[in-house]
């Protein structure tokens, strides 16, 4: 059995190179980290005797990927594009992410400067078809922008069509979007998104179990899914065909307890004839961003956000203290004069905002972002509020 | 308290009248007949002492529409289109209607041949906007027709749109269709729609609680919508507005135990928007009339069609008769041939069928009419079966 907490360099170095050796939601691997450690796992790799539960030639596949492993060179291949890799027991590993059992990643690529863990706490899935008609796309784009709007994060697949539009609502509305790949963080898929998802990585998060220049596989896609579902506090459909990928999306989501949610469309439109499917299920029908931060923002865990800040304002780190301080007592700032205020840029100010109202410190509105009550009763004590 | 069983010809008289009297849902007139009986109701109103519950204004008003009285001239002028006055207690009257209490309808007159009470038991309603776009004409059409060769009976307004659209489909699929009016059946509204209504008096059903010559109020319209929703099994909303008559007509669906269903359509059309909001409540979202008759079929009333017949074959009236014996052993025919088979029209043919598919003898398909399999092998024992 592993050790429970922080892992150890050597574990997460073992883990690094894991990735590279097992497929994503290879739960036999999973099992094999969960009774044995990476470490272990990693040793056993280098003998010709298999682990438990795989057949000898399946075996030799994996020694074969294992005997090429430079763990070291994937990590400074990460760092020269801005990205880190994360495994459980870190701070900033989402542990909503562990729901997957022994499908859940070995640790995930991350390229980009907010914390994947406080961004997960308020975020919400928007999926769909590649080959979405312009009324996909422009329902993505909206659902994107006002999920922003509202302080939520969204999280999609960066390919063409639904995805691309919902990750561009959000950026467009100066808010937080989350990429996750089937592939390296360094090596975008599609390559007609290049620009887009370099984009994220500024203004946001580019994730991916994959390790550094390994590429997208069908089956890949498909596993891909189930890391979006199950970071997110539910998953919407924007425009799907029966058996769709994004369908597999949602039936993960739902799986794990998420919510599901549709946008429904023309009955007489192929696209939208997956997600009616869906909402014939359990789906339930959204048709604005309003509509889903009305259902995904109505749980328990979310309660420090209305309770205020759960951690001492002097436990911030001098980045996000110093975002915080840059908002006035009264009223409301945009990104951009928070940035100014606090020396900072503005995709940096975006994050570390995002960052505390995680965390309660304060609350985004579609015109700007203010601290919350509770937050400026403590700052402001006697009169402050606006 | 009025007897129970069927009227006599004086409460029979007394009802008729009045209609022209009480308007369509009035809960205390409701009150007055179930305690007193339509004949002393009727004589009641011509005291001077109101009956318990109006004011003295109210009750002045109802006496001078009780003075003008002359219901032979109604049943004279409804038997001119070819209409009759049906009534609670009568064989024809569909008892579904009295879920509605004391606001279920004084009686109904109804042009048209077939019994309404047998056909109601297979209806759907199909109800929507008057100001339609292409969209919700197409499928209410496509409702419709689908409706109708599944062997159910599509109940809606007769209004422009929506309406208008499924009773067309039906009407093309040669199947049956029932118009129910906010005025005398005499009297078909919308002015534009004459024709259809009178297609549908020849090939269906109009009815409405309103008297000969008697014109729609907007009050009458959204009451109307209550004896559509509690003559069927269902009620399908395609297109709708916020606050729209068709929503009215599902939630008295909903409230008297209905199934409530809807459309869906774009998010970005106003059309679509009551729909999504039903859809977002109780309503079931259905693409077709396949989803239509998997849902509102599931219902144990309808055992006797999957039991078989359940009323000897030689108590049917010759009419019905007629048409039964000229369907074929095997394989299925179209009404047109029954039609000829049977030496009738193919408008009545049509009607008979229907009858003849609530009482569990025949079931339509999409290409045609058939004995059931019980009809069959009592009809031919040993090996008339197809």
């Amino acid at each position: 059995m592993t050790a429970a907490g922080p892992p150890t360099d050597e574990e997460r170095l073992a883990r690094a190179a894991l990735t590279r050796v097992l497929e994503p939601g290879d739960t036999i691997g999973g099992r094999w980290l969960r009774e044995l450690g990476p470490v272990e796992v990693l040793r056993g790799l280098g003998e010709e005797e298999p682990l438990p539960g795989v057949s000898v030639r399946r075996w030799e596949g994996l020694r074969a990927r294992a005997a090429e492993l430079r763990p070291e060179r994937d990590l400074t291949a990460a760092r020269q594009v801005g990205a880190r890799f994360v495994c459980p027991g870190d701070t900033e590993w989402p542990t909503p992410l562990d729901d997957l059992g022994d499908g859940r990643p070995i640790g995930l690529w991350v390229r980009g400067r907010p914390s994947l863990r406080m961004w997960a706490l308020r975020s919400v899935a928007v999926v769909g078809s590649r080959a979405c008609t312009e009324y996909g796309a422009h329902m993505a784009a909206a659902l994107g922008a006002g999920l922003a709007e509202r302080g939520w994060i969204v999280v999609s697949g960066g390919a063409y069509g639904v995805d691309g539009a919902a990750h561009r609502g959000a950026l467009g509305a100066g808010g937080a979007t989350v990429a996750v790949l089937a592939c390296g963080v360094d090596r975008p898929y599609p390559r007609g998104h290049v620009r887009l998802i370099g984009r994220i990585a500024e203004q946001g998060l580019v994730v991916g179990e994959l390790p550094p220049g390994d590429h997208p596989t069908p089956s890949r896609f498909i596993l891909r899914n189930r890391v979006i579902a199950a970071l997110t506090r539910g998953t919407v459909v924007v425009e799907a065909a029966y058996r769709s990928g994004a369908l597999a999306t949602a039936r993960s989501a739902r799986e794990l307890g998420r919510f599901t949610m549709g946008v429904p469309g023309p009955v007489t439109s192929g696209l939208s004839a997956g997600v009616h499917e869906l909402l014939r299920g359990e789906g339930v029908l959204v048709t604005d961003a309003a509509e889903v931060v009305e259902l995904v923002g109505n749980m328990g865990e979310l309660a420090p956000e209305r309770r205020g800040p759960v951690l001492p304002r002097d436990l911030l780190d001098p980045g996000a203290a110093r975002v915080l301080a840059a908002l006035p007592a009264r009223g409301r700032a945009t990104a951009r004069v928070v940035a100014v205020g606090s020396g900072t840029t503005e995709d940096d100010a975006v994050g570390r905002l995002y960052e505390l109202q995680s965390m309660g410190f304060v609350e985004r509105h579609s015109d700007g972002w203010q601290l919350t009550r509770q937050t400026n009763a403590a700052v402001f004590p006697g009169g402050g509020e606006s």
